[in-house]
């Protein structure tokens, strides 16, 4: 019998549970919709039953070890999620407490960007690296920072909260409650509203100009972009410009070998990255110049938040 | 015999050695002008031997076990100090090397700010704690962080500078070659461009328009602030802003249980604490509201640079 982990990544939209191998093979994988349930403890059972399933398929090779989980707002200290903008169950939610309960194995959280963090240095392209920060640009901008090999946890375990640092004091409405957070700014629901209010100040003709608020999403921005729509360059050249400017900050302050973009957004290959390195050169403090790799994630954009997750376990055996 | 450090702590104008026991006792004391030779190997043996004379005071009861040295953009990893603004010579400096060789004794240099964030820990009021910050307000802004304990040094060991983050893209010119450095708004020329900006945009009556901008100190700023003038407070307020904003993106990333305040701009108590704190918590991610402390360093202004300098030693010992 060989040992197997399930990754669990708890999304606003959907939870999808993994078995992982110690070699980062994800060999089975279910996607369920996260806020069906009106109380966390039914959410909890059910994703319990489903790892039971998917355990149960595949018995006679493998034992269950342990669960790893990637949620908003996890804390690995406590192994609660705590009042996630994004989950419709609030205050502080005991889930490992309750799946180890139910499952009887060992069960790790942690937020979602940190579990994809541990998962680059276990699987990915972060293999033998020290010093690196990870970054997810999805719905919002998470962040999981790696310092001499160990991820940064923070005093209550909440570090890594990139998204929510200050681009402009007065700036966007963010879903937290403040103004100006850089997930306003970077994000696929921040290139749409970069991508709007160019719209509304020039008056450069574009395909961009057809769509409702509602329909038009950061693949198709992106799409438009490669085929040359000078609004939506000028959206990715207005995102790059503030991420490369915070990310310079990010490296005053840490000095990481190697920044790792990952996400939805990053999928946009160079007409993200090219204005993003170029703005993070020109922010960087003299001493970093032409220090820092801005690289995308090793993993493949499927299965990584569901290895990072097993990684939370897989990295104590 | 008992065993002895040499903290020396390399300023832009003063170099100032100290003997330091376990117990963070500074029991010697010199200070030297910092840039009065031509050469940087002049200014090692000048130093060296002022580290002789210190010792040989004390010979009948300490032997010296190390030297410890704080200085600007010096490295952990290489020992060497590389293009720091404040000092007249260039490119890298070995300077732990040259200073082993001349005393015969293992040397360990950092970052003048990484070396008292070290000495809060090992002698002031951080001791026992895992996660802090501690931020030096001079002549600029410097910044260590310790993360589970131990120091932030980053790739190349020169995390931590939190001074040349950016608060404006186009903001004022800071002496690193970038605009809009924090450390050209938050440290003692910093507020005294503020308090001059401030009396250029307002008609308010100042005692502040008495002064020249070379002969008005921080330190004047603050004790017209106290006694209630209104640009002066104004001032304060806007850097407490600026400051307060700025950690808030640090306890975002870092998520520490303190930041420390230390230096020149910090000794005016509640005048800079105060609005600080206030901007700190409204720019707070819901998650770390009430959850850090803003502290003034437990150490001694006098010798906290130092003490730092001889902790790099002594917690090793």
């Amino acid at each position: 019998m060989k040992n197997i982990v399930a990754g669990v990544d708890i999304g606003g939209t959907n939870t999808v549970i993994g078995l992982v191998t110690q070699q980062g093979d994800c060999i089975k994988e279910v996607s369920l919709p996260t806020q069906e349930d009106n109380d966390f403890l039914s959410f909890i059972s059910r994703v319990a039953s489903h790892i039971k399933s998917l355990v149960a398929s595949v018995s006679n090779e493998y034992t269950l070890i342990g669960v790893g989980v990637g949620a908003p707002n996890g804390s690995y200290y406590t192994g609660e999620i705590v009042d996630a903008a994004n989950l419709r169950w609030k205050g502080s939610l005991p889930l490992t407490k309750e799946l180890s309960k139910l499952l009887n194995v060992n069960t790790t959280l942690t937020n979602d960007a940190n579990a994809a963090a541990i998962g680059e240095m276990q699987f990915g392209d972060a293999k033998g690296m020290k010093n690196f920060v990870f970054i997810t640009l999805g719905t919002g901008l998470g962040s999981g920072i790696v310092v001499d090999g160990k991820l940064v946890l923070g005093e209550s375990g909440f570090a890594g909260e990139l998204g929510h640092t200050s681009v402009k004091p007065w700036g966007r409405q963010c879903g937290c409650g403040k103004q100006g957070c850089l997930e306003t700014y970077v994000s696929a629901p921040g290139l749409r509203r970069t991508a709007f209010k160019i719209l509304a100040d020039s008056i450069e003709p574009s395909a961009l100009r057809g769509y409702a608020y509602d329909t038009l999403s950061a693949k198709k921005i992106a799409g438009f972009a490669q085929q040359g729509d000078r609004v939506a360059l000028e959206a990715f050249e207005y995102t790059g410009a503030i991420l490369g400017m915070k990310l310079a900050d990010l490296v005053a302050i840490l000095n990481p070998e190697a920044i790792f973009l990952f996400g939805g957004l990053s999928s946009a290959g160079s007409t993200l990255f090219e204005p993003t390195k170029r703005h993070l050169e020109k922010n960087l403090f003299p001493i970093f110049k032409n220090s820092v790799k801005l690289m995308p994630s090793g993993l493949k954009d499927k299965n990584a938040a569901v290895l990072g997750a097993a990684a939370l376990i897989w990295q104590n055996v």
